[in-house]
């Protein structure tokens, strides 16, 4: 049985974070909105599920509809080995990325500060404050949190354990599109915290995720998504 | 053993999620910071956990140490009976619970917009603005989101299914809280999304809750938390 994962075609957005499970398990899926007429079929499934989600991504496996990222991961952690199962790493694994879903919706909102609903256009002098706060004093708080953890004397080559989780995975998405958005900051603030490329280079090596990053399936970065580069915004 | 909860003490805030958890469940816990000297035992934990949080609450559970509101009722659920055990109930429960954080993170963001690093009074005509937003169009979306989820044709008097979850506990806080921030905007989306309130009667009314709401345990909302009432928001 194939997954079905419903997201936005043309961006990575907050549906990156999955695909790049279903491709590191090499799980079948189908990516449906990227399919001719797929559109239809995701905004019918928005309004027709009996589990509802409130945006996507969701994900179809056999008979459920499972939405939000971290509860799909949760799942497909569970379902491919992208976690531990014992009680205390498999929390640990989803702390992590309830952590790292903080962070992408604090990324999120430096270009998007007052309203999801206005562009960016219309909120600049507030995206621009908003994201010198978030450079200055945001991100080297998250980048801190996560290099303690990659750098504690029991810390092996990832995150968890001695094997990736879903949380390696979605910290590698993390550090890709912060270097997309804010070259200039990410420049300055990965020489602080030298624990965060080397994560991110063990990631893009996988087998799986490297086949994965040169194919066309995966999207390339682009101002409709979460990271957007705004020069503006990264001085 | 009893739990030990470690969050700010004198406000509600994400800690009363896990307490209004814990107080349903008629779970032994001590609310370390609210005793004597648990301030020095908040920040030291925050430092010296091999299994660190990047902010507050965390519980700990004998050797366990749980960041993240919704991973601790993701545990608590399962320890507690307060989610389905099967796939679909667990993972549908956790979905709905991830949705509510997202909410609680943009009722946050209503007072501040631009950074957390500053006071509300420095981003108080971006708090305005957010705020109208989010009584405009960020609040009817989730309203009807869980309104439709409540009156589904299998609903029956919770969200999830016969028996309250933590989801239910939580979205009682939820419009509890925004009744103390925006009492003028409740009074009309209530009349919109009239499965609500009964939904919050009936959390309210659980015996444990109702115990737990009369103590001096319950923490009275304040403009330190996340629910604030600040009138200028709420026109």
């Amino acid at each position: 049985m194939a997954y079905e994962l419903f997201y936005w075609p043309s961006i990575q957005g907050r549906g990156e974070f999955v695909r790049l499970a279903l491709e590191e398990a090499g799980a079948e899926y189908v990516d449906v909105a990227r399919r001719h007429g797929g559109m239809d079929l995701l905004n019918s499934a928005l309004d027709t599920e009996t589990h509802p989600s409130f945006a996507p991504p969701f994900l179809k496996a056999g008979e459920m509809t499972i939405g939000q990222v971290a509860n799909i991961l949760l799942y497909l952690g569970e379902q491919h080995g992208l976690a531990p199962r014992t009680d205390p790493g498999r929390l640990w694994t989803h702390q992590l990325q309830l952590t790292i879903a903080d962070l992408v919706a604090e990324i999120h909102d430096t270009h998007h500060p007052i309203a999801t609903s206005l562009y960016y256009e219309d909120q600049k002098p507030e995206a621009q404050r908003r994201s010198a706060d978030f450079i200055e004093t945001r991100l080297p708080k998250f980048f801190g949190y996560f290099s303690r953890i990659l750098t504690n004397p029991e810390a092996r080559d990832w995150l968890v354990s001695e094997k990736p989780t879903y949380a390696d995975l979605s910290l590698f998405q993390v550090v890709e599109g912060l270097r997309y958005a804010f070259p200039n900051a990410m420049k300055r603030l990965e020489g602080e915290y030298p624990a965060l490329g080397p994560l991110r280079d063990r990631v893009a090596a996988r087998p799986n995720i490297a086949a994965y990053l040169a194919s066309p399936r995966r999207v390339p970065f682009n101002e409709n998504g979460i990271f957007r580069h705004y020069p503006e915004l990264d001085e």
